[in-house]
């Protein structure tokens, strides 16, 4: 009998698609504290959330014990059109890298909104949808998530509003244009058209504005507009349900050619793609199936996990949202101006933060020099150019597959290629003409980030 | 026995891939005319192509005879980092339409080129570095051919510069970034490095630089650097051969699902995607198997097919190349600057010119806020931006999928999406705040580039 080679990119057929997603709540036996309302300081309930997102999605939000989540019939047929995404072997890595390591990678950026965000977008989308609502709102930074909801909200036709922070609407026109072109309404950020907007702009009118800022005016917005709710594209527990898409693929695509990892890799920021990326081989581990050693991979500049607290905060700067007990820098932290790799968040998905906490995967910072370091290798030997932020575990992964040769180990890497690098040129085109450099906080520059955690007795480390 | 449902995305498995291009012309009965030595006028040589192009290429150019021609190992190798291209069924859109047509398209923007190009850009690159030479020159336009060919020379270890146009060179600094990233030399044309180049700065030295000054840098450089060649993306013989892997699989995928296009359309600027799209159905066409209908769309700004001359002209407008008999606006015609589409080239494909001559298709030719309503319209239902090039075949697949639903016909319409919009992003705006025009040019408006033909006996309409 001979050894069929495993091919390079492996698709499943429609037939082989994940019809559920999977909830890994229901395997923990401890599971993350609840969210607390910042009113009262007691636990959230789904009734809680009404205001700001739809019914369904509250419920999710809140169900830790629904195993199994079946994809709706309309939702499997927008996946249909971009999904499966391809599980991929890097054959021409692992020769560049000459290493005894087989190295795997699952692509998320063959689609138009260039990243995994799409796959919950398309699932918040319908569900509002199905509710009867009449608009959704949501804020967009570099983009990514701006342009995966309105590919969603279009393909349902659902009318959006993207608060778009102003220096990104400003500097980054070609984005704003792509989420107009399917139906978004895009706002520069502060806006007039908000309470918030208004009084960020009369203390600061030619502020370029943040994150915190677009947040608190999209939540405004819905909450102050009948039929209308709010989206967010990482960090909640509903998020990384509809991300398991991208482990539950990966898994069965390995048993098809009859793999396992011993190590998963993926970057973190939020952790939507790293809690969708190891749910099912978190569920062995969980179970006491498998034992592989899963790696988060955060920006050195912005170390929630290696360097942050495990303590209640609040989930966005302008400390409007339910407080979740998470590794968090604090959500007064605010990361160097010179950081381009994304994975800016201060805090973290609050499942993965108990995972962590509790052992269950290990976590590294890297610097953005040697992040763009093996994103520009990588792109070179498998001709994919990545986002910054998916360069975080490329980072890892040949640090790890170089750990093989020496050791002549040949272990099955498993990283994930998050999204494509289109959009972050600039930070591409920095760090080829050697203009970039590394930032690593020092204690003192993470203390007014600790500083500004709410004081309630749950806050410990 | 229930009807299985096509899915809506077929991929090959790599044990399907072909494992060998189709060169059209062994199955025309009647040949194109043959290229000429503008020095000679007669037929020009394998040989005379030596100067410019690396001998394998010049071999392909001129052969006619070999029906297969085997993908070298290294070739596919690379091919599965990207290939397959998805066969995708566009259930969306024609549900939107309410068209009893069954719409399929070839999707090839799955790349970080963003198109079809790289199909082509890696078997020169191959070729070229097989040979031994240890450059390659080539101009760049909107990037994306700069882009395919950077990532193949890469992959190849083999140095490359890319003339790129100035004023793309200074308004596209994204484009000219992915192609330094790997790798590739970028020089803004006109430069100071080549003689063309510095007569035409010293006429004007603010000009923004045009494709046929940077096509005669970019073959300067070639012939006056030992071990240099030049390539080029589209229009020759050999860049027809080497696309045909995207006819072969869409016919190869087509037949898993017991299928056969009615209908196939492409864009046509110079023909590359067309003619290998094509090329399998063209051949059952030529050997009588089948008699699907072919449509060839072209700009109506630049409309070579449907309002050119059938005559000897240059393929470059700095007339250095030899001549080749194709459809063709003259090397001097100028497509309107308000002409956002892409396809801009004066002439044709030779191979393509002569079966449109022959009657073995058709050609039609579309405005381009017609090809933008089509673009933006197609993104809603299939959640895909187009390249406004690609866009030209939606239109008309569309136009043609409306006719169906008139007709009551469920006809199999094929189509090329031969790329992804994102670097196209002004075209759009531009389209969506109203402010795009249409052009199409009169007959006086033709004259010009009629005149510019050089004046040879077989110049005959």
């Amino acid at each position: 009998m001979t050894m069929k080679k495993i091919p390079h990119r492996i698709y499943l057929t429609e037939d082989q698609m994940p019809r559920q997603w999977y909830n890994l709540r229901a395997d923990m036996k401890e599971q993350p504290d609840p969210m607390l309302n910042p009113a009262t300081l007691k636990p959230a309930t789904q009734e809680d959330l009404y205001p700001v997102f739809c019914k369904e999605l509250a419920r999710q939000e809140m169900d830790a014990a629904t195993r199994y989540v079946d994809i709706p019939e309309e939702v499997q047929e927008f996946y249909h059109m971009y999904r499966p995404s391809p599980l991929c072997r890097a054959y021409n890595l692992e020769k560049a890298l000459d290493t005894p390591a087989k190295i795997y990678y699952k692509f998320e950026g063959n689609n138009t909104s260039g990243s995994h965000k799409l796959n919950s977008a398309v699932a918040q989308a319908y569900y509002a949808k199905k509710e009867g609502l009449t608009g959704l709102t949501t804020e967009t930074g570099a983009g990514q998530w701006g342009t995966a909801l309105a590919e969603a909200c279009a393909f349902f036709g659902l009318p959006l509003t993207v608060f778009m922070v102003k220096v990104s609407f400003e500097q980054k026109p070609f984005r704003k244009a792509v989420i107009q072109t399917f139906d978004g309404n895009v706002i520069a950020s502060p806006s007039s058209s908000t309470e918030a907007g208004r009084k960020i702009l009369a203390e600061n009118p030619n502020t370029g504005g943040s994150l915190g800022c677009a947040i608190s005016e999209a939540v405004e917005k819905a909450v102050s507009t009948p039929g209308c709710r709010y989206v967010l594209g990482s960090v909640l527990n509903q998020v990384l349900l509809h991300q398991s898409i991208i482990g539950l693929e990966t898994k069965q695509a390995m048993e098809l050619i009859d793999e396992y990892p011993d190590l998963i890799i993926g970057c973190a920021g939020g952790g939507s793609n790293l809690g969708g990326l190891i749910a099912p081989f978190m569920q062995d581990k969980l179970t006491g199936k498998a034992n592989p050693r899963i790696i988060a991979v955060e920006p050195a500049s912005c170390p929630s996990l290696t360097r942050g607290r495990y303590a209640y905060d609040f989930c966005d700067t302008a400390r409007i949202t339910p407080m979740a007990r998470m590794y968090t820098l604090g959500s007064g932290f605010m990361p160097s101006p010179n950081h381009a790799g994304g994975l800016r968040y201060h805090g973290m998905s609050p499942i993965l933060s108990k995972l962590y906490h509790d052992g269950f995967m290990e976590a590294v910072s890297v610097e953005q020099t040697r992040v763009f370091e093996a994103a520009t290798f990588f792109a070179k030997q498998e001709t994919i150019l990545p986002a910054p932020e998916s360069a975080h575990a490329i980072r890892t992964a040949i640090d790890e597959a170089k750990k093989c040769k020496e050791t002549g180990e040949a272990k099955t890497i498993l990283f994930g290629l998050t999204g494509t690098g289109y959009f972050d040129m600039t930070a591409y085109s920095s760090y080829l003409e050697g203009n970039m450099s590394d930032y690593i906080p020092t204690d003192e520059d993470l203390k007014p980030g600790f500083a500004s955690l709410p004081d309630i007795p749950q806050n410990q480390r």
